[in-house]
């Protein structure tokens, strides 16, 4: 058996672009497999009464989000834009990611997502930007009906209140055994925590 | 003219212990002065509607807090444990800290009431407390007078309105130039920028 981290994502988080596009090097550096989980942070936000992003809702919190985004991607060389709408409707790339992981192409596809969102400023709810990214990816365009599955719906659903159970409140977050890390900083943390796991 | 950055902090914030710990031996590593700068929370948090923590009012950020801040200072050789209640009353505490800050004591007496608060569980706001934390930090009783003084308290009602104008929103901040960085996790990207400026 494999030591593993489990990563929890939401296609449209800022700080869940910065962890997809380093988590697997930093696994495979410690030696730890990835397990990942994208979920909706919509239903978790809506508990807590927000009807959008906590940097929509708090301006001086996300003023301060989109100038420490820009100041580490320059720092770790990614691109970085501030896409229009913000926060963007990730239901359809979450579900194509979930039929994306039936053909272990999971993490192919989301990086291709979240390059094109925070890369490229493109609406990943649009059919044409998502087709894509499963070109990129590797995949085929018959994804999109897979994703339309009542066994992908109920997925994601069902992975969305795994999070909730499992305490998760943001996005990215990390769980290894019981314990819960939460942001892109606590992504060492995660992976030091998995790696000393005793399985 | 030496660099520096501005340390924000908060008594009644678990994080701004966490920093409070460490500045002054990271800041001297690179050769940077650090300027203490406390500030009152509560104004800032009542702006955007809380009238309390944002841990108390979200249950499930409030428990990860608390086990993160566990994580952190085992890690780091830090006594922790929960205060009740939390948040503390830290205005006394402020106050004191600006006027240790006219005798040059404002590390020691902060650091002296991070432990109160944080290792013993101690109220810092009650006075034998802080006449503790001011005996450790080499200072007289008398600065209990002087922290009621009109000059002291108009200095950190000044100091939390310019925190505001600044763009914190949480504690610890800090700043170097216009640059804002948020908590404890951005300890080290704060004094890299101010040790890169030019002055």
């Amino acid at each position: 058996m494999e030591r593993s981290v489990a990563f929890w994502f939401e296609f449209a988080s800022t700080y869940s672009y910065l962890s997809a596009m380093r988590i697997s090097s930093a696994a495979k550096a410690r030696g730890i497999a990835v397990i990942w989980r994208p979920f909706l942070l919509g239903p978790i936000f809506a508990a807590q009464g927000w009807d959008t992003s906590p940097f929509n809702l708090y301006p001086a919190k996300g003023r301060y989000m989109w100038r420490d985004m820009q100041r580490i991607c320059a720092a770790r060389g990614l691109p970085f834009c501030h896409p229009d709408p913000f926060p963007q409707n990730g239901l359809m790339a979450a579900r194509l990611a979930l039929a994306a992981s039936e053909q272990d192409r999971i993490q192919a596809f989301a990086q291709s997502v979240y390059l094109a969102q925070f890369g490229d400023g493109a609406d990943i709810s649009a059919e044409p930007i998502l087709l894509d990214c499963l070109h990129k990816a590797g995949l085929d365009a018959n994804l999109l009906d897979r994703a339309q599955s009542p066994e992908i719906k109920s997925a994601l659903r069902a992975q969305t209140e795994a999070a909730s159970v499992a305490g998760i409140f943001g996005a990215p977050s990390f769980t290894s055994g019981t314990e819960l890390f939460w942001g892109d900083d606590r992504l060492e943390q995660a992976l030091d925590h998995a790696a000393a796991r005793t399985i």
